[in-house]
């Protein structure tokens, strides 16, 4: 013991003392094989020998960080908008001087400096509204059921928390679909909310199966209360993109089962298979009448970080919510004010995005040159990947409707499972820290993401450029075959 | 009942179904009050008649919305980054695009639009412990233990989460002040943790009693378990400065009681008053030798919107822990991961404020010059208001030794509380509202913040521009007197 009597106590915050649940999260996308990641690349850069010369991170859909460039017309008016001492600058063309004026003006003090509204800048709403207004063919959107957020994922965990009460068999239950994006199950984790996995087909494309629906819910409710069902549409990890028939059961399934629908649609832009169409719930709820359009209750979410622009870092996005309770509406802006507001940066950059160049402008021409080349580039790199990987055995992979990654499915020799099992590894786990350091190229095993039992798989970006790409699946190819034979 | 059967049931998501965690919450700063003040704007727009011709927001410290003009080397910076363009600018000074092509180099693919690691850039992180050891005489800071974050509310909700755990008589107890800053309430009632509060001294201009925390601590036990303890220095809503006297008995106490201590800091520069110095805890931790130091787990807090800076917008800011358990660590970094990462243009100006011109660079004289004058005038503000203030019969002021508020206690008549009772108001709200209403000054009561029962309180901004300001003050001088008079 020590003078003070402090002496050798335990930590006041400590794993045994600190908040169970956030102890239960999981989040593979930025999970262990990521940090060794890091770690290969500090080796590399230390100079330690490595059959490779680069750490290559398709574990994340970060479009900038693989080489994909800002659209100018984006960044011409945010930087407007930061300095406005350039609104004098020849340089800058004249729609962008206006856009940043007018954003300007909707800011306090006409700096991006003033907090916002906690629901985001007014105008930025009315942009967002007659944005959805003209996606959905003229289906009104109101302004007053937008919020801004901090990037989708800020938008989904708070309506998941309002969702959320009860205890034990009241406990609120959530419908995801299986595989995942692991954002849904670490919220639920945090809001020790119950997980109801529904799973998707992956023999029919990754689709979703109305009567698994039926399943997952009636199972769940002997155990706790389904309140809500949870839609990624463009697919992630899984790709696929939604029928519009699809769509509608899902909206019948959810009036039938008295649930909230949460429709993740910040791929809506990323859709590159033939034939396949992006079709938000919003549209399709209100075209089935007003029988359904009445009484579903919705909420989807957008973000700046996907589609053409894949502007990660600003962390912009919106929520529309449909049928909300107006007293709920009341509480949801007094749990985000407690955060006083979305980025303003962000937000400015998510009304570029709504309120894009228009054909009389002067930016217009370069705008649609540089949207449709992200846009071509990432539809030929969907496919090629499908190609290539479809060449390897062992590995299957469905096509690449949409969003941003493949999800193909592994057949692992029992000698790796059992070498896996050995380590306490999940068996794709040990497969892609294995690829890992043999090759540079970081994935996130499908454990990750969940999969039915005894099947392996992992989620690849699409994202790399495409001769680096080329590269990644040729050295997945021949890491493929090694294993095997080393396995076999 | 319509033809699907849906007919006109509840919905999923009511007042009655949701969260009750978030019930709970109450925010002030942006409560009724506030939505009445837009409201009150909007009728002004449309030419509704008002004994006055605009609405003054003094309820929240937003100081750009005010007036205050940004840092121009730090919009610069930031311009360089969004559209690198501009590095090509002779406009622009050459250490301004040396920091962009730094803080660029540490982006993915050299884009803000990237992703960056979930903890925050790892050169901003770096620039943070330089600065902070440059703040505190030397004393060591690793960047392993920064982590940036969304503004401070971010970090400071984020460390209350990871404290928070047990049930009924253990589970988690946080002190905070009374008054005291309503984030954390918010933040403890959206947790369901319990608040323990403690009072500050009002008569010693607000300053923090041990014994007062002593008395709080123990009474506590009976019911909870006490595990952190929360201090704002410089004090919001209250403006007082911390002595080191206090600060070191504080930590003694919790170092006693077995508490995490969480230091707001985020008024570090905002100190006005002769004789009064910013002593971070961090530092007087240190300086208190090993016994403590190496014993006593911290965490502080700081962010880009106050000081001088005031970029609200940006949600710029970070956090330092000290003493905190490596398993914990890699669990906040985990629960941090789930939202990807803080704003990158927000981690770059954080940058920008830890790592400013320096004495040999081309923008420092500018810089110095712009942010002297920025606490120069909030310093000739904190005295005005105190000086105005304190010349009405039934409002007495504390000096603001710091921080940019004041929360002067008000003498209010017999008959005007009874009248706020009839409403089914706190009597402040019911004099704040009256005041917008006659006046279209914007405060919050100091029933938001908290208060010892029987005494009324507001909080207002000291950030009006200082024509404004003596206005305002004019104003509630005058209202203030009317009231008295109304209600006697």
């Amino acid at each position: 013991m020590t003078e003070n009597g402090l002496g050798h106590r335990e930590r006041v915050l400590n794993v045994d003392t600190m908040n169970p649940n956030v102890k239960r999260i999981e989040y593979a996308v930025r999970g262990p094989i990521v940090q060794r990641a890091v770690q290969i690349e500090k080796e590399l850069k230390e100079g330690v020998k490595k059959p490779f010369t680069e750490v290559i991170k398709a574990n994340i859909g970060d479009a900038h960080a693989m080489g994909q460039k800002p659209i100018t017309f984006f960044r011409q008016v945010i930087a407007l908008c930061v300095y406005p001492d350039l609104l004098e600058d020849e340089k800058f063309p004249e729609d962008a001087k206006n856009r940043a004026r007018r954003i300007l003006q909707a800011c306090g003090g006409g700096s991006l400096g003033a907090y916002s509204a906690s629901s985001g800048i007014e105008v930025i709403r009315q942009d967002v509204a007659k944005y959805i207004e003209k996606r959905d063919g003229g289906i009104p959107s109101n302004p007053d059921n937008i919020y801004l957020s901090t990037g989708a994922s800020d938008a989904i965990a708070t309506m998941l928390k309002l969702l959320t009460s009860g205890e034990g068999k009241t406990r609120t239950g959530v419908m995801i679909s299986i595989p995942q994006y692991p954002l849904y199950s670490a919220a639920l984790a945090e809001l020790a909310a119950v997980q109801i996995s529904y799973y998707l087909d992956e023999d029919k494309c990754w689709s979703l199966d109305v009567n698994e629906l039926r399943r997952a819910v009636k199972a769940a409710r002997e155990h706790c209360n389904p309140r809500a069902l949870c839609i990624i549409n463009p697919g992630n990890p899984t790709g696929q993109v939604q029928s519009r028939q699809c769509i509608e059961n899902v909206i019948r399934f959810a009036a039938e089962e008295h649930l909230f629908l949460m429709a993740d649609e910040v791929y809506q832009d990323n859709v590159y298979m033939e034939g396949c169409q992006f079709h938000s719930f919003k549209k399709v709820l209100f075209e089935m009448g007003s029988e359904y359009s009445s009484v579903v209750e919705l909420a989807s979410f957008h973000s700046t970080s996907k589609c053409y622009m894949g502007e990660c870092g600003f962390r912009g996005g919106y929520m529309e919510v449909i049928n909300m309770d107006p007293e709920v509406k009341l509480q949801l802006t007094k749990l985000v004010s407690v955060r006083l507001c979305p980025s303003i940066p962000g937000q400015a950059l998510l009304d570029l995005v709504v309120n894009h160049p228009q054909p009389d402008e002067p930016s217009y021409a370069t705008f649609i040159k540089e949207r449709t080349a992200n846009l071509h580039i990432l539809s030929e790199k969907a496919k090629m990947t499908e190609q290539v990987l479809n060449t390897v055995p062992g590995i299957h992979c469905n096509p690449v409707q949409g969003a941003m990654y493949t999800f193909p499915r592994l057949t692992l020799p029992e000698k790796a499972i059992n070498a896996a099992k050995e380590k306490e590894q999940a068996p794709d786990m040990f497969y892609c820290m294995k690829l890992l350091e043999e090759t540079g190229i970081c994935l996130v095993p499908g454990s990750g993401f969940g999969q039915r039992d005894g099947t392996y798989h992992f989620r690849m970006t699409i994202l790399p450029a495409t001769e680096k790409l080329k590269i990644v699946l040729e050295k997945i190819r021949e890491f493929h075959k090694r294993f095997t034979e080393e396995f076999s």
